[in-house]
C-alpha cells in the first residue's frame, strides 16, 4: 500500500493524495460509503462507481458472524462475493462489539461478547480480528481497539488507551495477506494529552495509515472538532489519516481543513432511507407536504441519476407509499452529494483554490434563507 | 391503437402480434410487470427495459387515492411522473376496490367504498374510472368491472355480468385522450355459458382489446385453465387478448397455447421479495440452507444481471440479512425469467417451432429430479 501526497493547501492543513491498493487507487479526501453486510444498502456496485465511489467500507464484526469469514474466503474473498472490484476497507469490529453485541467483557486477551444475531459466545482477539480481515481479503484492515463510553474519566481512558496500544502491536505483528495495509486507531477520549500519547505510541509501530477513533460518540460537535483540530496535525504526514464514523458535510469539510484524508459515515445512506436529503443549499425532508406537487429535482444543481430523472413530487410519493425505489433513489442522491463534495475538495486542492471552495461551501448554506422559498429547504 | 398479428401456430391457438401505442410497440405474447403505485417495486425504468419489458401495468385505484390522478396530470402524466417512456396499461381499480377497500357497495351507479389508506368515502363510477385513466395518460385503459367472490351462484354471476356489460358501455362512451385504447373485461365466473354471453355482449362494443377477468381468484388451476381454454377462442381474433392477473410460468404457456396475448401478475415480483426464484428447471427458495455456500448463479442458463454477477451464496446472505439489494436482485432475476419466457414464445411462433418450445418447456421441468442435485431445486 503506497500513499502519495498530490497537493497541500498553503494556509490550512488540507491536502489531497492517492492511496494505491491491490484493487486500485483511492483519491483523497475520500468518502467511503458504508456497506456493513457486504452491500451498501439498496445499491449495486455499478451505482456506487457511477456515483464516484472508489472504496467501500464493510464490517468485520458483521461478516464474521454472518455469513462467516471462512465462507467468504472459500468463495474467493469479499471482493468477489459482493462483486466489488475496487478497494475495500473493513472496520475491525471493536465499535460494533461495543455498540451492538451483548455482555461484552474486555480483558487483556480481547473482547468476549454474545452475538446480536443468535446469542452465541465469541472472543474477539487482536489476532482473530486480523485473521478475519485477512480471510476477507480486504485492502485496508483496521486494528482492534477498545471503544469507551462518553464521558469517561482521564484515568479510565488512559488505561484503555494503553490496552488499545498493546492490541495494536499484536495486530501489527500478525501475518497478513500480500498488499493488505493495516491502519492503527488513535483513541484517547476527549483528552488532548491522551490523544497525543495515542499518536506517539502508534507512530512507532509504523502503520500504513492512522485513524482517529472514539469521536462522534455523543460529544458536542465543537468538542469533536476541537479534538480533530488538535490531533490531526500530529499524525504522520506521509500516511493516510482517517476520521472514523464522521460525519455531516460540514464535519468533513472542517476535518479536511485540519488535514484528515478519509471518512466514513452512515449518515448519507441512513438518512436517505428516512427521507432526509442533502443538497448544496441545505437539507430537505422529502416526506413534508410542501414537496407533494413540486416539479423540480431534489437539488437543481445536482447531476445524479435521481436528480436528472425524477421530481420531488415523485420522490415524495415513493416515500409516502414506502416503496423500495424510494430508498434506492434517495440513497443514490445522498451518496452522490457526499462523493461530489470530496471530489470538489480534491479539485480545489489540486487547483490551489481550497479557500474559495471553503468560502463557497458555507456561503451556499448561509444563503439558505434566500433559497428557502425557491428550494424548500428545512 | 393498432394490433396486427405476426404469426399463428398451425396446431394450437397460439399467436404472436404487435400492439402499436402512442408510446411505442408491445410485442405479444407480452408479460406486463406490475407497478401498482407508479413503480415496479425495487426497479428503475432502466432495469425494466434491460430485462426486456415493453409495457408496465399500474393501478388506477391506488394512483387515484395517492398521489391523485389530477396531481399526476398536472405533473405531465404518469409516464413523465415515473420516468417510463414506453407503453402503460392501468387496471381500472374494480379488483382493488373488491379486494383492498373497505365497506364496498355496488349499485347501478358504481362502487362506493372507503379508502384503505385513510377511510375516506369514494364512489367509483365507470365514468370516473375512465377520467382517472385519461388524466394519467396511459396507453391502455381498462373498463370498470364488478369482481365477484368465488364460488358464486349462476344467478348471482349472471346479474353481475349484465351490470359489468352496462358499465362497459358507459366506459366505451366516455370521451378519452387521443390514442388511448380501451379494453373490455369479460366476466362470467366459472360458467361457460356466461363467459360466452360476456364475450358476445362486449364484442358488440368494439373495444381495442378484450380481457378475461375474474380468473385466478381462488378456483383450482385446472378449472381456471378450462375457462381460458373455453373462452379464449371466442374472443375477437383481430384484437389483443389479455388474461388478467395470471399467473405461473406454466399458466402463461398454457394460456398462450389457447390464444391469449397479454399477462400481468405480481408472482415474479412478490415471490422475489419472499426469496422464491424462478428458473428454467423449477423454483428455488434462496433462504434455504442448501444455498448458503453455493458458488453458482441462481440459474446457470440465465443471462440476467443477477445471474451474471452474483452467486446463490451471496443472494442467500442478502436475503438472510434482509438487505434491500436482495429484493432488487431477486426481482430483476424473476422478471427477466418471465420476460425471457414470453420472448421465447414470440421467437418460437415467428419460427414456426411453438410445438418444440412447448415440449422443451415441460421437459426441463420434468427432468427436475435429475437436476435436483446439481441445481438445488425444491
Amino acid at each position: 500500500m503506497v500513499f502519495s501526497l498530490i497537493a497541500q493547501d498553503a494556509r490550512t492543513g488540507a491536502r489531497s493524495g492517492k492511496i494505491e491498493t491491490p484493487h486500485g487507487a483511492v483519491h483523497t479526501p475520500a468518502f467511503m460509503p458504508v456497506g456493513t453486510q457486504a452491500t451498501v444498502k439498496a445499491l449495486t456496485p455499478e451505482d456506487l462507481t457511477s456515483s464516484g465511489a472508489e472504496i467501500v467500507l464493510c464490517n468485520a464484526y458483521h461478516l464474521y458472524l454472518r455469513p462467516g469469514h471462512q465462507l467468504i474466503k472459500s468463495l474467493g474473498g469479499l471482493h468477489r462475493f459482493m462483486c466489488w472490484e475496487h478497494p475495500l476497507l473493513t472496520d475491525s469490529g471493536g465499535f460494533q462489539v461495543y455498540s451492538i453485541a451483548a455482555n461484552q467483557k474486555v480483558t487483556e486477551e480481547g473482547i468476549s461478547f454474545q452475538s446480536h444475531l443468535d446469542g452465541s459466545r465469541h472472543l474477539l482477539t487482536p489476532e482473530l480480528c486480523m485473521d478475519v480481515q485477512e480471510a476477507l481479503g480486504v485492502d485496508i484492515m483496521m486494528c482492534l481497539d477498545e471503544c469507551i463510553p462518553y464521558p469517561a474519566s482521564h484515568e479510565y481512558v488512559s488505561r484503555s488507551l494503553d490496552l488499545t496500544t498493546r492490541w495494536a502491536r499484536r495486530c501489527r505483528e500478525r501475518s497478513r495477506g500480500r498488499g493488505q495495509g493495516v491502519f492503527g486507531i488513535v483513541q484517547g477520549g476527549m483528552f488532548k494529552d491522551l490523544r497525543e500519547k495515542g499518536v506517539s505510541d502508534l507512530a512507532c509501530l509504523d502503520f500504513d495509515g492512522y485513524a482517529l477513533g472514539g469521536l462522534s460518540v455523543g460529544e458536542s460537535t465543537p468538542l469533536m472538532r476541537e479534538m480533530v483540530e488538535h490531533t490531526a496535525p500530529l499524525l504522520p504526514p506521509d500516511k493516510p489519516r482517517y476520521l472514523m464514523g464522521v460525519g455531516t458535510p460540514e464535519d468533513m469539510v472542517e476535518a479536511v481543513r485540519c488535514g484528515m484524508d478519509m471518512f466514513d459515515c452512515v449518515l448519507p445512506t441512513r438518512n436517505a432511507r428516512n427521507g432526509m436529503l442533502f443538497t448544496s443549499f441545505g437539507r430537505i425532508v422529502i416526506k413534508n407536504a410542501r414537496h407533494r406537487a413540486e416539479d423540480i429535482p431534489v437539488d437543481p444543481q445536482c447531476s445524479c441519476y435521481t436528480c436528472t430523472h425524477y421530481s420531488r413530487a415523485y420522490l415524495h410519493h415513493l416515500f409516502s407509499a414506502r416503496e423500495i425505489l424510494s430508498y434506492r433513489l434517495n440513497t443514490l442522491h445522498n451518496l452522490s452529494y457526499y462523493l461530489n463534495l470530496v471530489a470538489a475538495m480534491r479539485r480545489a486542492l489540486a487547483e490551489g483554490t481550497f479557500a474559495d471552495f471553503y468560502q463557497g461551501f458555507y456561503a451556499a448554506r448561509t444563503s439558505r434563507d434566500n433559497n428557502h422559498q425557491a428550494y424548500g429547504i428545512q
